[in-house]
């Protein structure tokens, strides 16, 4: 016995990972199944189709039926058996249990068996545990005002939402990473199994840890057929499938229920066979998982053949077997609305009433319309109920992390510039002690990329979990069988661990190439709305942010070039609700230290932080990097040259590391050669302070941005990414005509870091002569300077071909103020480690 | 014997599949295939490290060595070895074969195989095959002005770039499709086989018919390592792994090269006995590929279990076995720069230098550093070698479609509204005929939702390829083992073929879901990047452009609701270069069609079509269609309300279908209520005329645009995406403050589209008050029109909200020249097919 407290929770107690006497199910409870599931059906069949008459208490009738027919019956009743049986396993063993559904769009289903266990109503207290409660339940799937026809954030007990398919084994292990008493059981559609994702899913238990985390376990249902067409799993021999459940390290148990016409003497007898078979193989299954759990709580941690299931049943099982003469049941004909032209004709209708019929809701349900109380008793107690267990809303089960003060972590910076550091290098010697003081609810996943991206003091604190085989120690540097970072050259499978580890509660970041983040564009997408949503239904507890660390940046692409991707995954992040993305560009070292703190404090959102991995200037000590990046955006009074109380000549902006470099070595150009321009230099740590604050909750006021900013004088600003997102944040703003953009134009292959940037227009020469081009009081005055700048670049490009590194000119500038106290140059010859 | 002819390429002459009698190589073959591979190890190592003294005919010194040391060396020697052992294969069999390596980092490989087969010279005639010669080879690599690093365009004989992993089997089989003879040995790295688009690649091969399709040849090169983790494949049982490759349909052949050091006494009888194994293994599996062939061609349409080969060599094979005390051939250490400090010691020069040596260059060049002519002999003629095959330079096989003439599948419209049509329903019947015409070289690609968008039609003309099992035909609709359409649940698969069958200088398209055309973001980018730079090279001839129609857009997901995502893909795409990329919205079928008829006929070009299948109204004819689309943006004067020769009070525009609807509309509200008001309506199909014609080549000139939109006059935009794209795309446009844009927000759950365009503020009734908050002349006057408006929506949501149904009003509103016809409207309750 074994007792989870959670700070926020009622405590779940389980008995994990009870063996218990298979011993065949006795006809009562054969009923009770067989009469939850025909009770979840039913229900799963009057959410799609009914409007009101729940329980057919008068004949069926045009008007009962709704008017537009909108959901997905063909994994439903498959979905709703599985929770049946699971109830029983999960009573019998007290087994704290998460049901996650690949299949989605089975919304019904769920929502169906978290009303029939009670969940539901206490919950939404007005859908009742009566009629017209059930009318309620019946009327608001996917009707307007109402609920979705998808597992959703609404739905009870789902940390996975129905809509795009292929992550149901990525949030599984996920969910079940640090959580060695939970079984996670995965319903993965066959349509789903043909995405990548899930794909190569399979693999992470590879690095799953028989003793420490969690099991997961896959019941990959093969109902044969997916929108219109068949699923490619259940159409090769079953010795096929086997063996490839076993190349991906599973022990495979195979169910089947053919799909035949019920004998009409004894329509129930298949039905209960099925019963008694899937019992039966269930109690192997998690008999043989007590084992595993047995031998690795008694030290064995060798990877071991985890059971999975092939749950083979007939695509809408228990519907209509054809419809128009067409078959439906076993086909994929059944996988949405099977019936959709229930209210057509009276034949239709027939067929619908006697599908309903079929259920005999008055063995189910007594005249209240309140499940009977012997079916009622299937279902565990309390959160034991897999629609209320507190996994699956992680919040109630989330604990502050333990961070040490990043302060401790600055580097030194005696002047603006003066020393170099690598900034993700930095960072990681406070991961290393953020590790170290969290030991089990905090991780950070990576596609093979932690050490490249230059976080590798973490394993000073951690290792890498690996449950592969090992070698020795002279190749398997940092592995072990327990550890804080997971790696696996899939994004796929890092950000829906992330994801399933934080929906469950805990913390961690993805850190990964910014050049390949896009890879997850359509995950993110999920997330964020998910976190949206569950923003406004209040008994989801908030959850913390999922921290994304990009590296490896486009501008320093230097073993890779063009053939690497680009910096819209910004773009791509905004697109979404302002109230649960945040975009950080930490110019330096302290400046990512205190991004990165605040960050893994805060709850509820996405947040991008994207740091380069090379030797930098350090600009700010730690004191002026907290109140910069509190403010989120600044004016660096050092680096302008300004005179307090008369306006700038112009504005010189930067948000991201390499254009703020730049950026300040233009500052200097101009101090040289035009001493009397006055400049403003601003800073951008949160690019969402650039939005206005009725846009953005960290939007600047209008007042606050002109002041900056200022309405008439030209700003050139310095930026990571493609251009055109600074004009659309600033686009309303009263200076916006004057606004002048350098940013990310992806134009071809370069090999040498200020290649990379003049390629880009957006060099020191570069942004010069943007001043010299629009601050009306130098013009042709400053033609000649204009000309020295533009042979600058040449020469500076004529370089690079004949040396093949920057100009010297370039590589070893420093800022004035290091420059007098001798500094070096972070120079830019670094190669090592960012491979690919 | 069979013969490819092709319009605008050498004939290529091969006797496919021929099976050779297995004989062990002769000492003098494998001296040539050793010596090939010991010339392209050196050619590589060459590449990576040295700047001068290519040959070493003096002492290695600091500056022959390249300040910046970039590339990857782990995987190239065992693609250096495979490129050896095929060429022997090719030559002997005459068989045509394209080398696809998914671990294109491996570039340097690629370029020396080339550049020894003759190649690279022919095409780079500054690359000559002497000593200055391979100079300029090893100085252009991973130089500023010179080449990638990577597998790119530049590279003769690829269709695959590196930078993202995951696409090689997809690309692979792309290029089987239709091409009967020809061979695709495809290299899969360890690393990427993690992906989650390479793991379900695999399942490829029930897609791919063996008598008309060419051969995959999977090779999984199992070097074991990553960036800094081993590979999950390498870590695993081997008996595992070859359940693992028989479950995904294969019949595996394991190859082993132990990572032993050579022995000191005879260092070559390791490399001589790997090779003779490897021969003996290579045609085995060609033979047995041929045994396949021979029975498909005598009418065996059984699925094979095809070969493929486990690869199982060491990373960095051949390289140094230590550096500075740590293992480095046969670890991570040796995947990029081995040796990244190589100029900082002599002693490590000199491990450079022995490391040159120990392929004895001058056993494999002459004086003149030309390869010696017995190894070049190695190589197959002309355009069987691998780097020259035409099949890797699509273009050069292209033949134009023959395409039928779309205007021929018109919908009537004898009003504006007055008929409705599913656009893409109309699409498919002319894709009939389009397949029709063009049985071998023109492809339909969707992840299971042809016929959920709706382009069912064209199962009158073709079938879905399906070469797994089959039922019967109350069950498998339109499968047969051969057919234009392949459809799998994966939008990487669909993406992966039809790239591979473009650069194969085929046509095609890939229907999917708006909503979920995100999940392939990443491969965009890829592909565009790679037309962008094939632009530049003017040897790779142009291919056919990538088509996508996207439908089930994000307005109508009636079914699926906030599940789904977003319309996010078209910012995504127009981040990329402006030449390579378009974006059109039809608003209607005849639209569509004129659009479609278009980009089937377009070179090199992504072109994104968006278009609904719902049943909608129509509005231009086919004339009015064609003169719309070839404008790509125009007045439709029929739907304004402007007096010629005087200025309109206000410009309502529309992009989109959807908008279209909406915004016709709210101009008949206008024309009710305010009949004085000059309204002048613009419709949108090319959203790249937006942009200023300095941005991109389809963008209006200023003076056009202003002419259209006016410089004054309020420009209320209803559009079909995220509306910050219209103020991107027109910022710099004169009238630009004027502009008021409408476009999907992404708010909540609604099942009925009505609801849906509420909920975005898009609906006919808040673009009238739009137009009301920002006409001058109207403003308090029409105070009470514009609280009718407000009422109006909220009644509009009440009843949906107690009818589940759109407002009648709302439902039956034709176009006026509709209405007067007696014209019946479309309805929104159709809810047939658009599953997910």
């Amino acid at each position: 016995m074994t007792t989870t407290t959670a700070d926020n929770a009622d405590a779940v107690t389980t008995a994990a990972w009870r063996t218990v006497d298979r011993t065949p199910l006795s006809d009562d409870t054969v009923s009770r199944i067989d009469r939850w599931w025909r009770a979840a059906n039913y229900l799963s069949v009057g959410q799609i189709y009914l409007l009101d008459n729940p329980l057919l208490r008068t004949p069926l009738a045009r008007e009962d039926v709704k008017p537009r027919l909108l959901g997905h019956w063909g994994t439903t009743p498959g979905l709703n058996f599985l929770y049946a049986h699971l109830n029983r396993v999960i009573k019998e063993r007290e087994q704290s249990t998460i049901y996650l559904t690949g299949p989605g769009h089975g919304g019904p289903g769920l929502v169906a068996n978290a009303y029939l266990d009670g969940t539901y109503s206490e919950i939404y207290s007005d859908i009742t545990a009566d009629a017209e409660g059930m009318r309620r339940l019946f009327r608001q799937f996917s009707f307007p005002g109402g609920i979705p026809s998808h597992v959703a954030p609404e739905t009870p007990g789902s940390i996975h939402e129905g809509g795009e398919l292929g992550y149901a084994l990525s949030h599984a292990y996920g969910a079940a990473f640090d959580n060695p008493d939970l079984l996670v059981a995965t319903v993965i559609g066959d349509g789903e199994a043909e995405t990548g994702a899930l794909a190569t899913g399979w693999h992470s238990n590879k690095l799953c840890n028989p003793a420490k985390d969690g099991v997961v376990l896959p019941i990959l249902h093969l109902n044969g057929y997916k929108i219109a067409n068949p699923t490619v799993l259940a159409r090769i021999p079953e010795e096929e499938l086997r063996s490839l459940m076993v190349g991906y390290g599973h022990k495979p148990y195979f169910f089947e229920v053919p799909d035949d016409a019920p004998d009409p003497a004894a329509p129930d007898d298949a039905h209960a066979d099925a019963h008694r078979r899937f019992a039966a193989l269930l109690d192997d299954v998690l008999n043989d998982i007590a084992d595993i759990k047995a031998r690795a709580a008694g030290g064995d941690d060798s990877r071991p053949a985890w059971p999975m299931i092939v749950f083979r049943t007939p695509k809408g099982w228990t519907g209509p077997d054809h419809i128009d003469g067409k078959k439906t049941t076993g086909s994929w004909r059944a996988h949405q609305v099977p019936l959709s032209n229930a209210r057509d004709t009276a034949e239709h209708l027939g067929v619908l009433a006697d599908w309903l019929a079929s259920y005999r809701a008055e063995e189910l349900f007594d005249d209240n319309g309140t499940l009977l109380p012997d079916i009622a008793e299937l279902a565990p107690p309390g959160q034991l109920r897999m629609s209320d267990t507190p996994y699956a809303n992680g919040g109630l089960l989330l604990k502050d992390l333990r961070l040490p003060d990043f302060r401790e972590f600055a580097v030194d910076v005696p002047a603006p510039g003066a020393t170099i550091a690598e900034a993700t290098r930095v960072l990681g010697q406070w991961l290393t002690e953020v590790v170290r003081l969290n030991p089990d609810n905090f991780r950070i996943f990576g596609p093979d990329e932690t050490a490249s991206n230059r976080l590798q003091a973490v394993f000073d604190g951690t290792d890498k979990q690996w449950n592969a085989e090992l070698i020795g120690p002279e190749v398997d540097e940092h592995l072990a069988r327990v550890g804080r970072v997971v790696e696996m050259l899939s994004e796929h499978q890092c950000q829906g661990w992330l994801e399933g580890y934080l929906l469950t509660g805990r913390h961690g970041l993805f850190n990964c190439y910014e050049a390949f983040i896009h890879i997850i564009d359509s995950m993110f997408n999920q997330h964020a709305k998910w976190l949206k949503v569950t923003n406004h239904i209040p008994w989801r507890r908030p959850i913390a942010s999922l921290n994304y660390l990009l590296s490896s940046h486009v501008w320093r692409q230097d073993h890779n070039g063009f053939s690497h991707q680009d910096p819209g995954f910004i773009d791509h992040v905004v697109n979404k609700s302002a109230d649960v993305v945040r975009v950080y560009l930490p110019p330096d070292a302290n400046t990512l230290l205190s991004t990165y703190d605040h960050c893994l404090r805060s709850r509820q959102y996405v947040n991008v932080v994207v740091s380069g991995k090379q030797p930098a200037p350090n600009f700010l000590t730690m004191e002026q990097a907290v109140a910069h990046c509190t403010r989120g955006l600044g004016i660096w009074e050092w680096a302008g040259s300004e005179v307090l109380g008369t306006d700038p000549d112009v504005v010189i902006a930067a948000a991201g590391d390499v254009p703020t470099l730049e950026a300040l070595a233009a500052v200097d150009l101009l101090r040289i050669h035009l001493p009397d321009l006055k400049v403003r230099f601003v800073n951008v740590v949160d690019l969402m302070r650039l939005q206005d604050n009725t846009e953005h909750p960290h939007g600047l006021t209008s007042d606050a941005f002109d002041m900056i900013f200022t309405t008439e004088k030209p700003i050139i600003f310095a930026y990571h990414g493609y251009p055109w997102l600074i004009h659309r944040l600033t686009y309303r703003r009263t200076g916006h005509a004057n606004l002048h953009v350098r940013g990310y134009k992806e134009e071809g292959t370069t090999t040498t870091p200020f290649d990379m940037v003049m390629l880009n227009d957006l060099d020191r020469y570069h942004l010069v002569m943007d001043v010299i081009d629009r601050v009306p009081s130098l013009g042709s005055r400053c033609a000649t300077l204009r000309q020295q700048m533009a042979d600058k670049r040449i020469a500076a490009r004529e370089y690079t071909r004949s040396h093949g590194d920057d100009i010297p000119e370039v590589k070893d500038w420093v800022w004035p103020a290091a420059r007098k106290l001798g500094v070096e140059a972070a120079g830019t010859s670094d190669t090592g480690g960012d491979n690919e």
